[in-house]
Parts: C-alpha cells; structure tokens; sequence
C-alpha cells in the first residue's frame, strides 16, 4: 500500500481540522446510494474556497494520489466511491449562493449548494431552478452526473441548465468555461465537457444555473390507462402537439401497488398510471389539460382527475416522489437494486413491454417508474437481504433491461449516470467513440488522479 | 512550398472528376462572406460518402496536408477559408435527408443538407426544423459554428438541437457521439465538443437533428419603442413572466431607416423597433399577444400591430430576413463589416447605449439588430470599397464593440463563432481555458490537419 503520510501532514497543514481520518467520516465517505462494493477514502478534505481546492489538488497530484468529490452522496452507480483511496473530496462546505440575478434569470452558486437550498433562497424572487431528481442533491454533483428528473420534459436536465462553470483542473489551474450570456459561440464548449464527466475531468467549484418565473398557475392530474403502450402512446401524441406539459411521469400497475400501500390515502386502481403538471397562465393551463384530457381519453384512459389545489398537489407529488420507499413496501425490509435505461420514445413502449417480460421470468418483484416525456424508465428490482442467489437474478434482470435499451437505439442511463455500474457497458453503446473519452482523459488528467476508475476504462 | 501532387493523384484515383484542381472551383472555396483575406486550396474533394471522407482525411493525414470542410460557404469569420492551402472538403453532394421520425421529433442527414432543404423535406409532415440563422447554411456547418438566429430564444441554438453526430476524426476513424435517445448519463458529451469546433477536432458527416411540431398558430406583431432600453426592458420583462416568444428581434432606428429605403411598402416610423412572432394555440396566442402589449405598452411602446394573416407575416419576416440588404441600402453599393455579440440580457440596454456612442464618434453608419431574447446583437458598418482608411476605421470600431461586450461579461461572438475573425479575443474572453482547447486540439488532431489556424492558437 502506497504511504501517503507525507501528503496526509502537507493537508493537515493545509486544512486543520477540515481534513479527517476518522473511521466514521470516512466510512460516510465510501459509500454511495448504489447496491455497490464499498472502499474507503485516506481522508476526507472539507475545503471552502476554490483556492483550497485548487491546493488539494496540486498537493495531490504531485504524490499520485486519487481524488474522489463528493457532494452529498446521492448518486446511484458508485460515482463516489475512492475505489483507490486516496482523498475524498467533500464540497459541502462551499454552500454558498453566490448571485441571483433575476433579469438574466440566472444564479451563481456553489457547488455545495442544494437544489433545496437553492430553490428556498429563491422562494421571495418569483424564480425557481428546476431540475429535480429526487433526492436533495448537491448541484456540483448533479453537474457532474448530467442529472435530470421529472420536469426535464419542459425545462431540460442539467444540460441545458448549466451556463458556466469554474472547474480545478488536475494540476490544480483554475479554469472559467464560459461567461453568463445565454449563448456563445467561441471556442469548445468546456462547460458540456465538464456536465457528465462524474469528477474525472476537473472538480467544479462554481456553477452558473438557469432559473425560471415561477409560473402563474400549477395543476396537477392523474390518468390510469389499460396498458402502458396507451400511456405511452398518450404521451407521443401530447408532444407532437406542442403541449408543453412540465412533467410526465408513468408509473406501472405494479408501482401503483406500492403507491397504494405506502400511501394510504391514495387509493388510485392499480393500473399504469401517468402523473402530470401543467405550468403556464390561469386560461393556458385550463386549455392544456383540456387538450391532454381529450388525447388521454382517446387512448382508452379512466378516472382523469385533475388538481389546482397547492394541498392536493402536493399531495400527490410527495408521492411520487416517495416512489421508491412505495416500490420497496411491496416487499418489507427487502432492498433495491436499480437501474434506469433511455430509448427513443417511439421504442419506449415496446423496451417496457420487453422488460415485463423479463421481469416476469426472472421471477422478482420489480416496480417500474418511468419519466416517459424522455423516454427514460427506472426500475428497482426488490431482493432480500444477505440473499445472494437472488441478487444475483437481480442483477442478471438490469443487465438484460441495459442489453434491450441498447438494441433499441437507446442509453444504458438516461440520467443516474456510469460510475463503475454502467462501465462494461460503455463500449458497446458507444463504439470507438470510447477511443475519444480515453484520449480526453489521458490529456486532461495524465496522471490519471481524478476519480480513477470510474466513466471510462483506461488501458 | 509543400508539394502535394502524389496526394492530390491519390485522391484523384479515389474520386475521379469529384476531384478538382481547376482555378475557378478553388476561388469559390477560398472566401466566405466574411471581410477577410481569401486563400486558395490545392484541390477541393466533393466525397458522397462517410466511407470517402474517412478515406480522403486518411490521406491527408498521411501527407500532413491540411483539411478544411466547405459547406455552403455562408461563414462570417473566415471559417471555410483554407488558410494553410490543402484540400477544401466540400460536403454539398452529402445532402439525403436520411431518416424522419416523427415520434421522436428527430430527424437524421448529411451535412450537406441545408435548413431550407430539410424544412421543404418536412413540409407535409407538420414538423419543422427551428434554427434559422438567415442564410440557407448546411446543417453541417450549422453545427460546426454552434449557429443560432431569430426563433433561437424559444426552440434553442444548434446547441440545443442536435442530439448525435457521426464524425470522422483526424486519424480517419468514424465514431459516433450519442443516439436517438432525448438524453444520456454515459461518458463525456462528444456532441456538445464536436457541435462549435468548426471543423478543428472532426468531420461532421452525419447529424441527428431535434424537430418541433409546426404550432396551430402563428401571429407576428412590431412594435415602436421612444428608446433600446425601452425595448430591451420590455424584453426582460415578458421573459421574465414566462411568455414563450418565438421570435424577439430588436432593429434600432438606423436600421429601420434602410428597411423603409429597401421595402418600400413598410413605412414604418424610423424608431427603436421589436419584430415579434407568437406560436401556440389560437387562445393561447391570442393571450400572450395581449400580455406582451400590456408590458411593451407600459414601456411606452406605439403602434402595436398585430398581423396573423400568413401573407402578411411573411412580409414581415422577409423583411427582417432581408436586413443585410435594407441596412447596405443606407449607403449603395458600399462594403459591410459584420460583428456579433453577446452579453447577460442585464447588460444588453448599457452594451448597445455605449455601441452607439463608440458608431458616433467613429463618424460611421452602423445599423444595429439584435437577437435581443438572446442578450445578441449584430452590428453591420458600411464602408467605402477600396477606402483604406475607413475599413481601418470600421474594424477599429467592430473591435471596441467586442472589448465593451468582454468589459461587461459577455463574449465576442453570439453564434457566428471564431474562425480567424475573433482569434485574437479567446485569450481575453476564455482566460486559462484556452489551455484547455489548446490541449484538446492537440489530443484529438496532433498533426494539426483539421483546419488549422482557426478557432484555438497552437504554439
């Protein structure tokens, strides 16, 4: 094993008592939300400027020494995991809202920073960030990981989201990559490069955001359908004509069980099910689901039910949004495995039909939840704890789900991300283009410090 | 200098007569419309083929011979301008409009596919491709500029519209940078690098462009404002309330005065104007119309029209197409120098202000529009042909223009890009990150065969 005592003292002198070797800090810092190997950093760093960061970094790469960030350990493929020790980076303490600038409808931040926080800093301004994954995360990870959610159908992932950023390179330089006009059109786009590169190119210590108004009226409804090739072809048909539905979310007859479950109050038929949100002005929003309502019903749907209410739509979104501890009350004190896959929406129908099947023969418990405006499905396959032939099965299932989404046309992840969980799978979806990531990382990490291991295999 | 005559046989043998050497092809492939030096090429290769590209670039590495793609030739920075000689690859016979997927909103081609092109390919099928940067440019070298124009504020940039490319790289090999799914997590965004190289890093040679449903309703409006800050705050404001415009483009009253002398059934009053179009529902149009006159009002708009009727919308955005020439108009038969940039929308009132104050005292005529949704305008000085001291004059203007757009946090080029043109300012405007490109370029391309000279300064 590598000593790096000498680098463990040049940090300490660095960070006091932000720099820990605690078994339990570190321990918090092994591990991420996936049904992954766990592996411990040597350290955890807390910086609080992009100065400190910049240090670490250098300080590290003159011993060869991994760095792993971290933002709140969210993320579902293993992203954050050291898995070979070295520094783990945790950015929680750069949490500060740097700007708000409303006529550009853009905000500074830290990487730190929640979208929570984020969004309750806003709350007086009449201006919302939208992206939405679920879980709390930080918005240097959700950066990092390309992270998306349900209302990506209207307002776009982090992709469209991220404007600029400030990233430490390997050898420590400080890098701006764009500036916050809307759009430009000099030179390489470093910000999408950074969007997606899961730490392994740079650590982003700022980012540049896009906001929203909040708009002037909400409603939510719910639609159960017969089939989830009638919801999804729903769906298809909404978006060609134009309805600008903020968020689309199906969840399967199977799901809705667990809904049932968890929710009591929720009583809806367990059939597939499509959740949706209508933004726009007080006529606007009445028009749109007038026109959805129409389609939904042409499509065979029932019980169309609509919620202008903040309590009912509330109500209802919380649940969603609880789908996965709903998922796992199918089968008590059972755990998760998960993977999401995204295909062209006109395969989507038939890539859940096929997964259905798949599910069916390998004999488990598996809710589905799918954000079907992208043509993007999640699925957590419930296993018993400690039983490792069902694991197993498990992880045979979201294997066959990744092979089915490729020959589809599709992506292994629509919005989780590689890690170490999606990397065998990146040579196959993405051909020689592999060649290309490898040769980006050689020149823009030669040492091979940053996150190491994870996204894409170096020889 | 270097002789490439065994090269040129070479591709001679590959390509027969779809090689040419002759005096007059080369002329037509050393210019773009910008105001720049033009240089010839060697020879200019008309491939039909991913397979030839590949083949042709493989050549040309294996003679060190420079490469640069020609699309359509409508470039405003220099870009297609083989400014080291070699082989101009002009990509016009690629030009099959491969697939349409109409579910998906997607739409795959050759780059030598022009807007105008596609858009008549889809004319029947109630779809549209969004990106109208006014000229009738490929869509290859659309997504090599990151190129943009008037409806760039609702439906996106090139940025924002292409999903996948296939490309060939320096070394001939062909990869592909996503699928048809609406959104990946896996590995590096390949097409947001490659979407703005201009022709540095790869071979645009297929792309899978986003479509958008044709709306049920269009209506366009003008609007005169006393003052730009009027109008630019009019802007902010109907962004800021969520008001989905299609198209927002400002024209100062130096412009308005060419677009009377050029159309003359215009016989609009000689003031700060906005062109506008509203696409939705016939409600929903009728709405927005309304709110947007109630804000532009309040700003001390005058003579809000509205027209809806298709011929008079035409007319309308004709002439708003056709503003290069209505502003030449100002001073017949003279030369144009063209600039372009961008800045927070916060800036754009003061940005233009302190334009207009650097025009007046350069003793010039110089009309201004403006993408003004963007924060982007377009500045057009008229210059005497053959008057060195007044080019002088304008590219000393053009160039304070870009120091003001820097000075106040913007960039110096919206969407027509670097080239040659805006070299000089990367430093400037991208700081450290220009390392970075540097580095990239010399990763992906390390004989420097793809257009050299343009975009990123190499040691």
């Amino acid at each position: 094993m590598t000593d790096r005592s000498h680098l463990i003292d040049a940090l300490r002198a660095l960070l006091g008592e932000r720099l820990s070797t605690g078994q339990s800090v570190r321990e918090a810092h092994g591990r991420d939300e996936a049904y992954s190997a766990h592996a411990l950093p040597d350290a955890v760093a807390f910086p609080e400027t992009t100065e400190e960061v910049s240090r670490i970094v250098t300080l590290c790469a003159g011993a060869d020494c991994p760095v792993t960030a971290f933002g709140v350990g969210t993320s579902l493929e293993g992203h954050v995991i050291p898995v070979r020790g070295g520094i783990s980076l945790d950015l929680s303490r750069m949490n500060r809202v740097l700007a708000v600038n409303a006529a550009d409808l853009d905000a500074v931040v830290e990487p730190g920073v929640t979208r929570k926080a984020l969004n309750e800093h806003l709350r007086a301004s009449g201006l919302m960030f939208t992206v939405d994954p679920g879980a709390d995360a930080s918005l240097g990870g959700m950066a990092a990981t390309r992270a998306s959610g349900t209302n990506a159908v209207r307002y776009g992932t982090m992709r469209e989201n991220v404007l600029a950023l400030e990233v430490v390179l390997a050898d420590g330089t400080v890098i701006e990559t764009g500036t916050r006009a809307r759009k430009s059109s000099t030179g390489y786009d470093l910000t999408h490069l950074f969007v997606g590169s899961e730490g392994t190119l740079g650590i982003i210590t700022k980012l540049t955001v896009k906001l929203h108004g909040v708009p002037e009226r909400v409603s939510a409804a719910t639609a159960a359908f017969p089939d989830v090739a009638s919801a999804v072809d729903t769906v298809i048909l909404a978006i060609q004509s134009g309805l600008p539905m903020a968020r689309i979310e199906l969840l399967d007859e199977v799901q809705m069980g667990g809904m049932n479950l968890y929710n009591p109050d929720l009583k809806l038929p367990e059939k597939p099910h499509l959740f949706l949100e209508f933004h726009g002005t007080e006529a606007g929003v009445a028009e749109q689901v007038e026109t959805f309502r129409a389609i939904a019903e042409e499509h065979g749907a029932a019980g169309f039910a609509c919620a202008t209410r903040t309590e009912e739509r509330t109500r209802l979104w919380e649940a969603r949004h609880n789908a996965y501890y709903a998922g796992k009350a199918l089968r008590p004190g059972c755990d998760g495995v998960v993977t999401d896959v995204c295909v062209p929406i006109s395969a989507l129908a038939e890539s859940i039909a096929r997964t259905k099947e798949e599910i069916a023969a390998a004999g488990l418990i598996a809710p589905l939840v799918g954000h079907v405006g992208d043509g993007n499905f999640h699925l957590l396959i419930l296993v018993e704890p400690g039983n490792a032939e069902e694991l197993a099965r498990a992880q045979d299932l979201a294997h066959r789900v990744c092979k089915l989404a490729l020959n589809l046309g599709g992506t292994v992840s629509g919005e989780h991300g590689v890690g170490t969980g999606k990397l065998k799978y990146m040579a196959e979806e993405h051909g020689a283009a592999v060649g290309v990531m490898a040769t980006l990382k050689r020149a823009m990490d030669p040492r091979n410090i940053l996150n190491p291991g994870k996204l894409v295999a170096l020889n």
